[in-house]
């Protein structure tokens, strides 16, 4: 089983301090919701978000959502070779269910995730999505895989097909893909670094990247 | 090269038999936008959609959006061995420059598109998308690849790293992934026709699962 962590993920609510900038108080009076209700997105509040530390990297929901399009409609996940979890810039872990159909609309996705803050797991009966305050050092504690790895730029340049190979050896890795668009890692990430490529990637190119190459290499009974 | 065409995408303008529909109306309004100028979205013109024919696969820009952002953020177009191409259900192609960089936020691109479809080409002055009435078999035609692949679930099957290396022994491959959400082509698709697994997949994981074994397979000097 892989295990892929979209980790330090800029998904967060509107914090307290720009709660009543014109900005997110129209977005969130247009939306029907409390500013304090709605998913921080650096498209509609970047205005506000000059207020806040950190305020060039945050409110990217959108990489969040990409990179769950993808690995939940991999292969991988089809075959049940693969869980997939997220971890926020505020040490928040959403766990994802593996059959979670999630809305390929970008606005549907919010309004879930406004749920999930909101109630901590979604939908109220199957909770195919459910969160928890947690680091990611203590989500990976709990995995415990036998390896952890973190996609970096600064990290050993393998070739994508053969960190593929590296992975399917192994029986529970794990790897770490930055759901932030640029800069470092918040959280301590004392693993081995991996960099598949001499130019950064986008987080949703990593994780394709990353689950192709180890579909590749299992060897999976593709067909009937 | 290999060239890449998101074929029969569902993506158009609201069109004119729905345009004074309250759904559509309210919409428009709240975008500022005139009906018939914004981008039919199933997600919200779902009840005015039921009018129209197809009406239960039409309106689907995000598959477009998830399609492109993993086709030109991919270390194939990096490595300037890809270009990529929008076909619509209405016969109008959009030729992508490899260097354009994607609004990552859906409803920026829904705008973006909005003014494609009005201007033709956006911006004014780079053209880094440009549209132009054209059918697949025209397009196919003037691009004249040596072979023609169609993704489809009732075609060939082949792993996808044994499709990569298909791909990678041809000069001027060309790849037709279906945009939109079920059902089949509505062009005629008289080319060879290939399936990489058991089940249906989603456009955009065929993308990435034809984009990554591709590279794979052409040895790119990854590294400096």
């Amino acid at each position: 089983m892989l295990h892929l962590v979209i980790a330090d993920a800029e998904l967060e609510l509107v914090p307290e301090g720009i709660a009543n900038h014109p900005a997110v108080v129209n977005y969130a009076r247009r939306r029907g919701k409390k500013p304090n209700e709605v998913i921080l997105d650096g498209s509609y509040h970047h205005s506000a978000l000059k207020r806040l530390p950190d305020g060039e990297r945050r409110g990217r929901p959108d990489i969040v959502h990409i990179c769950l399009l993808n690995a939940l409609e991999s292969i991988a996940n089809k075959e049940n070779v693969l869980r997939v979890y997220v971890h926020t810039r505020n040490d928040e872990v959403i766990y994802i269910k593996p059959e979670t159909r999630l809305p390929r609309n970008y606005n549907r996705f919010l309004g879930l995730m406004e749920s999930l803050f909101k109630k901590g797991a979604v939908p109220k009966d199957l909770k195919l999505l459910r969160m928890e305050e947690k680091s990611l050092e203590e989500l990976i504690e709990e995995l415990n895989p036998d390896e952890v790895f973190v996609m970096h730029e600064d990290g050993e340049s393998i070739k994508p097909e053969n960190f593929g190979k590296i992975l399917s050896g192994l029986q529970n890795p794990l790897v770490i893909v930055g759901g932030f668009p640029h800069g470092d890692f918040r959280s301590k990430i004392p693993w081995k670094k991996i960099s598949l490529y001499k130019e950064p990637l986008m987080a949703w190119t990593v994780v394709s990247e990353v689950l192709v190459n180890f579909e590749a290499s299992i060897g999976l009974p593709w067909f009937p």
